[in-house]
């Protein structure tokens, strides 16, 4: 039998035929290189590429599609959806798709979300890799609101708050921390027992920051004494907002992470009414994000807008803002891109062939053809 | 290094997570399987598996969305597309992509398509297998046709005529030999290299039918002399039809397979007039098929509701029949799981971990921990 592994190269010329192999990067892999790239680092190059991208991102050079998938309640409620994009500068595209099954962790014991991500060379078609993408996911959300966050808040914000310490806060904080010298972090879970392992998920980055915890009662102080707040909750819909219309400082920049459903919203009216809210992708947005509640007149830039207009937004640091991140596909493509960069610098991976050589254009089966010869050869061997 | 490979099993435990693998089916274990189990016997399966779900598809059971994806004319002309379909009574879902790039045997060497599908579980979302999937868009191209031939063709069909010799032409004659015993093929494709080239891509088939290739000239004949007739060409948009409006049998059926795109047929107008046709997918074929010559209301059955009628429709036998064939996403879906069926019992193709373990759900980065502890140890025991 052929052997899967190529070490590190993409041979040219295998057995007559052209072949193009498709990097498998799977989850033992992401330990791999963020063992060897760490973890800020790769997080820091993922917030500069992802600048890039949405500083060069027009309608023409980017096409992205609206998430859209299946959804279905037996025989456990679930659904599977994909986010494709195009990035026509880059010549790649890539269709992740997320999967959710509230209930694996209880019944099979698998996370509720999984992913991966597909990602495509738009010169000839061929499938460049595919990659375990649920980590990718937080690190691309968290670059997002590390982004927006830049351009949006006070050059010495220093006190973070969050409510909703689930996943996404860990890398939001992460994140956060790599654009701005934060403090403290004070941090708000309904859920005391999500709350509790707040602070030991936190220390395990080393960051350096102080971590409080607060309980409702504290959330008003929360909102009072922060200067840059996320909302990352798994709030239902139409039971919003999530954060409460309490006092709060005038320069107040909020990342709303946790709305991604039709319904879902955590942040109230009147914030979006006072704020300058720009979302990562309207269309979607007025959907499923926190501009569900406006009219789209009503809207600020969106996320490659503010990003090409950073140096005219930045008079927006002293007032309220909110970045509406519901989840971009370019977002996903630009994380794919770089994990695979880093695969086949650092040899990591396996390499398989799924593309057939050119062969006979004419016939379906001379993709076959290579396998039987050997067969013949050995035989010949046998008699002899 | 921990191996990729696995004997064939998923391992339920393993480093005390669950591990759910994905199965990846490439081009040389496509060979194996195929020399397994014998590329006759697969089609013979596979037709069953396709009539199998046909039969038991309605609009809750099965759920297909039209294809759709990228194109694009830079730096190569070219497209990516995906075309996704769930079932319900198997609790799977295929999201299969196909790029188009038709420089790419002169420029890279590489074919003009390319194709992969992705079987995913949705009872949990864990992605089963990732397989190569321009050989099983033949084979599931060749069944379909199979399929509505075995339905609307005359039991003692021996005569089929074929106008295009490319690579589904080679599927569709192996899929029709299955259920019709053919004495005949009579060919003719506009490239006489093409043509010329045709009876030998079907000797290797060894169905010991007699092929006839004729020029232009004898294409009337070939029209005239035919039981069942299958077009499968590269026409360009507005240039059809390719057949010719001449004498025929009156219970000629027609397998019209090329028309994929807005404005290309194949069929003249008076054929789809006067004989029943009966399209793949309604919506599809009205927008990218022979349908699109034809108003909603003049169509006939679809392959699903022809297949479950199937008694019913037998009576056109002695008439005109034109199956419309844009290929569809549940075909693709029942040859992935065919295949990966094939490739778990015959343990061929390689397992890869693109599905983290439970961990902590609250904690993006803990996917990454397992690898931190074999390191761990390994220091511990060159200290001792």
């Amino acid at each position: 039998m052929r052997s899967w592994f190529t070490a590190g190269g993409i041979p040219s010329n295998h057995c007559g035929r052209h072949r193009s192999l498709t990097r498998i990067i799977g989850v033992d892999d992401l330990s791999t290189i963020v063992r060897e790239v760490g973890l800020t680092r790769l997080l820091d190059d993922l917030i500069l590429r992802l600048r890039e991208a949405l500083f060069r991102h027009d309608s023409e050079t980017v096409i992205t599609h609206d998430r859209t998938g299946f959804d279905y309640l037996s025989p456990q409620p679930g659904l599977v959806e994909w986010m494709p994009a195009m990035d026509r500068t880059t010549n790649t595209a890539t269709i992740k798709t997320v999967a959710y099954h509230p209930n694996n962790p209880t019944t099979i014991g698998l996370p509720t979300v999984l992913a991966t991500t597909s990602l495509y060379d738009t010169t000839d078609g061929t499938l460049l890799s595919l990659s375990e993408a649920t980590l990718l996911t937080a690190l691309r959300t968290g670059a997002a609101s590390a982004v927006a966050t830049d351009i949006l808040a006070v050059d010495d914000a220093a006190d973070l708050a969050l409510i909703g310490c689930g996943a996404q806060a860990v890398s939001q904080v992460h994140a956060i921390s790599r654009i701005r010298d934060l403090r403290r972090v004070i941090a708000y879970d309904r859920d005391p027992t999500v709350a509790a392992s707040f602070a030991s998920r936190i220390a395990k980055l080393d960051l350096q920051i102080d971590i409080e915890v607060v309980g409702e009662s504290g959330l008003g102080r929360l909102v009072a004494e922060a200067d840059i707040l996320c909302t990352c909750t798994t709030v239902e819909p139409d039971a919003g907002p999530v954060l409460p219309e309490s006092e709060h400082r005038p320069w107040l920049h909020i990342n709303a992470v946790g709305a991604d459903f039709p319904g879902k919203t955590e942040i109230p009216l009147s914030y979006l009414q006072n704020g300058l809210v720009c979302p990562d992708v309207t269309s979607q947005c007025l959907v499923e994000g926190e501009a569900q509640q406006l009219d789209p007149m009503e809207l600020g830039p969106d996320l490659a807008a503010l990003t090409r207009n950073a140096g005219e937004y930045q008079r927006h640091r002293r007032l309220l803002t909110v970045f509406d991140s519901t989840g971009w596909a370019l977002e996903d493509l630009v994380v794919a891109e770089m994990i695979r960069q880093h695969a086949l610098r650092l040899g990591v991976g396996v390499d398989v062939d799924l593309q057939p050589g050119a062969g006979d254009p004419h016939d379906p089966y001379a993709l076959l053809r290579p396998l039987v010869e050997p067969t013949q050869v050995s035989t010949a061997q046998g008699r002899s």
